[in-house]
């Protein structure tokens, strides 16, 4: 297979690396949907991140059959990319028609939600699938478990990932019970700067032409954004959450009137993952500030009297909170 | 699998507290179907109360085949969940291949209707589900009984369970006549209350960090709510109900302008069950009208020239009767 | 099974139980549609007349395979609900899968048209049902045969049924051309008197509680029920038809503008049936009289200019035919 | 099987009763198609004339696969009645599943079509039929041939039948195209006159109360009416046609503009039969006046400058060719 | 099966019998496209055809095996007939499954384009057939291969064959780039003059009554016409075609305005076709101007501000040619 | 199988001839979409392209199962014509039935999208498949790989390949995000010029009369195209790409405003190709500048006051470039 293009060297692009590496350190975050112009390098991005990601124990990924040995040693974190046109069976699981023609017994054959177990699924170009997958996945996404009920099985195995998601708005919007299930969003866009537009015409040609080549010259930069990863993951469920951040969480979610209470959960939690990422003890005014945007972005309701846009009412209500 | 957050752990939300545990005393009320914005914690507090049900002769609940020698002993309460996407076969139960293509036989699986017989068949987002599986659901569910005529079947078996369901009125209305199916109704909304708020997240912080401590904290709230509805089945059988009563939910009923019967009959059961849930050994007024929105609200139609609120026009009609 | 409320017992709805009345005494009447307000007890009544059919020879009753031995003995007149999500293949019968494969044979499998031969076929909200269903029921119920002309197997057998049809015209009308097929029509509301509304509720507490010793307070009312049925259906081939009924019928068809013959062969069969239930050997213009809306409410045509209900239109028509 | 309302007791009805006599006495006249509001009679009369038709010489009906013995002896004329539901497998005929899986040989089983070779093919409410199952009845009706290429099957077998339909006009026209394909077409409506309407009464009651007793009654009339068609059927092959009536049929078509040739056609064909029904061996004038509205009223354009109807139309033009 | 009227017999039509004849001489003409009134002999003229062709070496026409022996001898041009409610598999050919089953070979069973191959391919009413079919049929008929890819299948072998379609466009016009794929087009209408219908009605009269008497009797006609198709077929590919037939060609196709180079490349081919059919051995003039509406008519753009129809712009711009 | 039209032969079309010789000798460019009128040879040019491609190492081309022995010697550069028709499942690769259903063993068999690994994908008018095969086909022509999670397998495979569609904007437009997958856009239209489509229909006429001895009057001339492309092929690794020239691209795809990167990416892309096709060692200003239409066209937005065509709004922006 294609060495993919390295992380690091995507050409700008900082709030949809932060949003990744974010989810990286805590799948609890609950899943990024990037939104964004065609030809963005969105795919690229992903599917740079899973080179990223550090083994961990084998039986926390995956899917083990019931009363089967428990697994051993170290595994890669599964990336699990969706392709367009699976079938249901193939996403959910189904009947093992291999053994139940052949030893006449009724097994379960795991499918992608099982080997997505403690990793990440991929659906690029999510407003493209049909709307039960997508009802589907969020559904498993936010229960962190698969029920099975089809073909006389029933079955039931976790299947806790990130569920990773891109699109283009101009493609059809999705429902807003739908962004509410992501956790974070971030939008991309073209840069317009003609300096970028070159290196990155530049470092394209490069990988194109040798992509071993280029891989080796961004090695270094790699191996440090996986050192950042580990660590955040180490320190996550350690680091200090003051009350003062929790209350500054949940007076920003009132002021820009954000429905119900994931706004509030997903800032908890990205905060916490950021701080960790950064190698804080304790969650800061400045750790839930700068993922404000990312968490809450996709949750507001439009208000046709005001139609600043999503982001400018975000920071408006936190210069608001600063001021008070 | 995870233990569910503590039922008695949920901030406020006292109107669906109430209706769960009526559900919980007395299966005869009907149904509760729980509307409300995004993230209010509706399916959090469905799956809560199943941990709180005690348990019930075996023979009481799921599938007994035909001429099987009685089951013996107590077991849990069922609690069946139905995922999105579930197959008609898998809920209402099909011919079992395996039996068919092994010895032959035409045997029938049970579905989830059968499993979910003496217990509760909760159906998350019941507004996404497919139209004639809901019709099916509320048919089964009113007459007690699954029918099954399929693939050469022809089964009939006891289905007595509570259907809860939950949704949100913004994804889409539940048609006027599958509303009336349910017994009571309950409206959630996002607290509004900073202190509220907050103390929520803590209560998620601590139990996403520690799960088995966090249930462990709250496990002697948990064993008297256990022993409330343990005694409400006891009493409710023997609760008396006097005619003035019935005459007043009449009364109430005639003055709102409740279509056909089910308002009243709902109210009777729904009085009853609250007495018992208290321990009183007569139904009063009080316990009444505490439950008179809960079983109208969505019986109501749309009065054009009075654009005033349901919860509002019953309580209206409560004032009026009681100054009668 | 569950044993069903006594059809005495039902409070008012004199209309609905004296079109079941008929129907149960005379199945040429062509079948029951009763209209209504959800809640109010069209299922219970329905269901409730099940319990109340004379047994009959078995040879007249369900499917029996050319060639067989003839049955013997008597048999409870069959009483078929037909469950919402029934498949076609069940409803009018198919290839027996189980003998096809065991033994290779293409053996038929009687359905549901087939067990309702000589009995009741009731379907509760018949609007819901599938219209190539309701089509198939229809011109079944017609011609009292049913083609099976499926999967390489070519059937006919007997499958004379009275249809009962329940709806709420609120769900979506029934085409006129499927309303013309019901012999009688009755409508059905919600009672308004406080104290007709106390006593359902006491019957239905009362029911609820004990459901056994209750249908023992209603025995005697039951049987006597009964006997007047069984009467009925002896009498209803001699009873004498004057030929001065023959034109009263035809005149007030004519004059309400009831399109096509089937208004007046109903009415005349339903007045006989009327006169054979309550004992007389003579149909007399009362009996008519008293089955007019029922035969003819959901035959006529809406007149633009003229929007008095058809209730009323058939009663003032049959005014005009008294004083002329 | 019940026996059919006598043919000659239908009261009234004569155009109707005279299109079916022509169709029985030459099946190329090309099929009836029955207009009418429901509930007079249509299916009753169609039903009727199964039991009028001379047995004709086994070879001639039904299916005979290629290279069995030549059939011997005489056998009745097919009637199908086309069931609602019906598959398209059985209408056009499939794979011998079990011949297929029995003995390995890709068998043809005939289907309803093969059945009625030779015979008459009914369709109640054709236009509740799926229209691809319309045009290929009326292709194979058209062409005399069904041709079958389905499932690895390619089957060529004779299927000539007269093709009867009834059908509602308020329930849904037919396209111009398909009625064009029917040779005859009739009108019925309610008998007006009460006396008519009390002798219907009485009929259908003596017949409900003894079918075979009325049957009996009516013998020697049916046996008349068998005569009639025996006697036109031998003679239909040897009367003599007149230049002058093709000529008068030609100009009559041009008068009221129907499209194409089959009008005339159909004229020629109908008014042969006419003529050989009532035993002459010349067409007259007379003949081809009698049947003109039977095969041109369903052919017309509508003039939306003439609103005059259809058959006023081709009344008129027959008089200005008999003023010319 | 019964002999085809003959078609030296068919009254008038000279345009689509001229159409019929040239693409029986040189089927690269590609195709024939016959619009029409209902009732007008499109398909008696288009089956007539079939009785005209001469036989051809066995080799050049149906489906050959890969690898199977080379076939000898002579055979007749195929003329296969597509019956509405064909399956795709019989179009196109799919796994035999009587081998596979039996010898658990996956073999190819050639379908109806296979067996059209060398000859003609008639659909009836092409208005009524699914686009997806037509789509396949045009395509196949273009590139003169059929490519078959499915159930495991791939399959290329010839299929070379005209493609004949009629329709009458008032049940539904064919798309301009389906139109565009027939090489030539013609109208044909009801006769208007009395003394042609008389003759028509005379001949179908006499074919009706003895169809092989009739046929004995146009027998020489018939022979004539099947003589210049076959000298046709021999001189076809030794005509001459000066440069000046060819500048003429796009001259005219440049005046009219017809799309693409299909018009002027349908002109060649007619033009020879049509001379080779006359014994000519170089193109004329005349033989391009008589082909022109031919092979034009379907293929002009709609002008909103001359609504002149296709037939009249192009013989106004073979005027303006022969004046220039 | 047919010989194809030389590609030499083709009078005129220079635009897209090269886009497809630039395809040929870059595979990474991204497709080609032809638009065009219908009958302008559009297929005609792709499939002439398939006889130039010059043969190229058998491993690199296809299938080949994990763990089979590697490929030796050369191969032809497959050439794939998805037909009209094609299933999923031989698009995408399936399950091997023969081998299930023989040895028992899950076995997956390669579909078109694997044969085409190494060269083309052709689909003539694209617009009439279905869009999720559309979007499948992007998808995997993005990716260069297949993968496949289907019933029960789950198959990751190479396929990179040029894709080429054709189309007639008038049936019906892409989506934007479609086309923009596209690399190289050509637009085709009908040669005006009398003496241009003279030597068309002359050349046509040549090549119907004797396909092989026209390919043999252009084999010295196909002979040097193929050299062209092989030493193209050896280059394009090599040819230097001055950081003036990015910059220019940026700046142009800046200037018109092409959504995204892939605009630049596709013109330094092609006009190395360019460069390379014509032996160039340093890609200059006016390789880019050739190719600018044929990447840039189909990205643009619509710019509602500026109603400008596509092409012509690049050549603005190229001489402004060139000016400034």
């Amino acid at each position: 297979m294609r060495s993919p293009f390295p992380f690091s060297a995507i050409v700008g692009q900082d709030e949809m690396k932060l949003a990744l590496l974010i989810a990286a350190v805590d799948a609890r975050v609950g899943g990024v949907m990037v939104f964004g112009d065609r030809g963005t390098g969105k795919s690229t991005a992903v599917r740079a991140l899973a080179a990223l990601l550090p083994p961990v124990p084998a039986g926390q990924v995956g899917y083990h059959a019931e009363g089967a040995a428990p697994a051993k040693g170290k595994a890669a974190v599964p990336f699990v990319d969706l392709p367009l046109g699976a079938t249901e069976d193939r996403v959910v699981g189904a009947l093992d028609l291999e053994r139940a023609l052949g030893a006449g017994v009724k097994a379960f054959e795991p499918g992608l939600l099982a080997r997505a177990n403690g990793g990440f699924l991929y659906i690029d170009e999510i407003n493209l699938l049909e709307d039960h997958i997508v009802d589907l996945l969020l559904d498993v996404a936010a229960s962190g478990e698969n029920l099975v009920e089809r073909e006389g099985l029933s079955v039931r195995h976790p299947a806790r990932f990130v569920l990773i998601g891109s699109g283009n708005p101009e493609e059809g919007e999705l429902r807003p019970q739908l962004l509410d299930r992501f956790g974070l969003s971030v939008e991309v866009r073209t840069p317009q700067a003609i300096a970028d537009r070159v290196e990155i015409l530049k470092r394209c040609d490069a990988f194109e032409r040798d992509p071993a080549g280029f891989a080796q010259g961004w090695a270094a930069q790699e191996k440090k954004t996986l050192k950042r990863i580990a660590r955040g993951r180490d320190l996550v469920g350690k680091v200090e959450m003051p009350d003062s951040i929790l209350s500054r969480a949940a007076r920003l979610c009132s002021a820009v009137g954000a429905d119900g209470l994931r706004g509030e959960l997903t800032l908890m939690r990205a905060a916490r993952a950021l701080a960790a990422l950064e190698g804080a003890k304790v969650v800061a005014d400045a750790h839930l500030d700068r993922v404000a945007a990312l968490a809450l972005r996709h949750r507001l309701r439009r208000n046709p009297l005001d139609d600043t846009g999503s982001t400018a009412r975000i920071e408006r209500a936190m210069g608001e909170l600063a001021a008070a």
